[in-house]
């Protein structure tokens, strides 16, 4: 039988294979956190006074984003807010918005849920329903990006912290290298800034944190999280490319760490070389942001018409 | 029944997945030269007066890299000399030794054979019976490139050839991508240059061609070819990697040429960040060229002492 690592304590619940550190539950948990402290800290995510809006959508990733994050509000270095999305997704999406409703209540943060519906007069399983030849995730990542960046704005958030963990930012990576999608490329990392300011900044505290790691942490934090899988989720490239990461990862356990640290070496060369000068002015129909004259979300909903 | 795309000969024996373009054998051929120009002349691989030593194992790759090339030799663009290492393994090595042999004679180019045993007194079976903690493939390397590179200087070559297809191309890319090793990285490419005038450039002019349109080239051209894999062929991440690429290829045929346009791009921007200020030296054992003071042949042959 192993000890914990840190402090010798017998009851381990991880043992991980990239370090071959053995942690007990209150070790694992503050392992974490530090982690994610390190990352903001690294990369430069959070500043004092920061009003940080986290897109929660119930989710594992999301859940311990905020219980980490709430770390920083307690200590009055920021102030945090939250919107969860509602697609419109029925036998799927209710319990989702009602595990955020609590952790948001739980926490007395500021909260509000934004449905497609409202938005834009038509939830997710309606578009289903009209014959289309974009996939489900397509529409839902657009309309879903428009919700979120717009409440942004009426919550005058000053960033926007989402759930990516180190799994999709290692698939998004890999996926761009293999289509040779350098502009991309460029697009990925802990922080997206974009020159127009109609757009709110975009955080990943949790990029270098594995998804069962994240998964481990909501259970030994016994937070309350939706575990339901998308009806909608496609076999998709990206399922493809992560099927292939978590294989590697058995054989090769540092593996996705080895390919982030190499990409983030390689945005600092491809930033300087690809300085992308968008331009952006403002949808002509809804006034959000857009590089062209009309933005994707309501260039799809022109088309589901 | 679908004929060829170019001439409409209905004999076709390729279909190719990523263009949808169908080739009768002396179309098919034609391709792949034009092809190869094309990557020789994109990328200045050669310049008229060029001595080229080819490293000619007398597989697939090696002989169509001469095939084609000598049609360089033809027009008095280029000379063209050769080199086959013999390894010293029995039961496998003869064959290709003997066929790189026939293919010098057959086109009446300067060719010799140098063995290990000949150049470090130590043949690669012999090497393999000796405890010891690095593979075969990593040996076999380092030596073989170590007889190449001064083989080049003999014959005074300005160029080395070697038939690197688009298979291992995107291997090394992948490979590299996955382990985060930015400096191999920018080793990688269709030319490789080095400060010392100890060494020769390396051309790769079948980077762009798929391993099996190379097989199929050998033998619709019906070269003779030594097709008998190493019986020290070993189970490594590169073939793990390979694996994963032709697995991908089936569903998305393009995902080498995709991989490979996207790698250029960043090498590029790497180059430009990563100056690689190597400052070569003389291996005080063999005078090779080393970037420590003595080379890794030397090294190793210490080693197995």
């Amino acid at each position: 039988m192993e000890n914990c690592t840190k402090c010798g304590n017998p009851k381990i619940i991880i043992k991980r294979k990239q370090s071959g550190q053995a942690l007990c539950k209150e070790c694992f948990i503050e392992s974490i956190q530090k982690k994610v402290i390190k990352t903001i800290k690294k990369e430069e995510l959070l500043e004092k006074g920061d009003k940080v809006l986290v897109a929660l959508s119930g989710g594992k990733d999301s859940v311990t984003l905020l219980d980490i994050l709430d770390t920083f509000r307690k200590r009055n270095i920021i102030d945090i807010c939250a919107v969860t999305v509602d697609e419109g997704i029925s036998g799927y999406r209710q319990d989702g918005v009602e595990i955020a409703i609590r952790h948001a209540e739980r926490l007395g943060i500021e909260h509000k849920v934004v449905s497609f519906k409202d938005s834009f007069n038509i939830t997710l399983d309606e578009v289903m329903k009209i014959p289309n030849y974009r996939g489900s995730c397509t529409y839902c990542g657009v309309f879903r990006r428009w919700i979120i960046n717009r409440a942004a704005r009426d919550f005058s958030a000053t960033k926007i912290a989402t759930g990516h963990n180190l799994d999709d930012e290692t698939q998004a990576i890999l996926m761009n290298y293999l289509e040779g999608n350098v502009d991309n490329l460029t697009k990925i990392g802990p922080k997206t800034d974009s020159k127009s300011p109609l757009f709110t900044p975009k955080i990943k505290p949790l990029r270098e944190i594995p998804e069962k790691e994240i998964g481990l942490y909501a259970l030994a934090k016994d937070l309350e999280v939706h575990f339901a899988g998308c009806p909608y989720s496609e076999e998709s490239f990206r399922g493809e490319i992560g099927q292939i990461i978590k294989n590697l990862s058995k054989d090769h356990p540092t593996i996705m760490y080895s390919t982030l640290r190499g990409f983030d070496k390689i945005k600092k060369a491809l930033k300087k070389e690809y300085k992308s000068e968008f331009t952006f002015e403002s949808c002509t129909i809804c006034g959000e942001p857009s590089s062209n004259e009309i933005c994707r979300a309501c260039t799809f909903l022109n088309e589901l018409k």
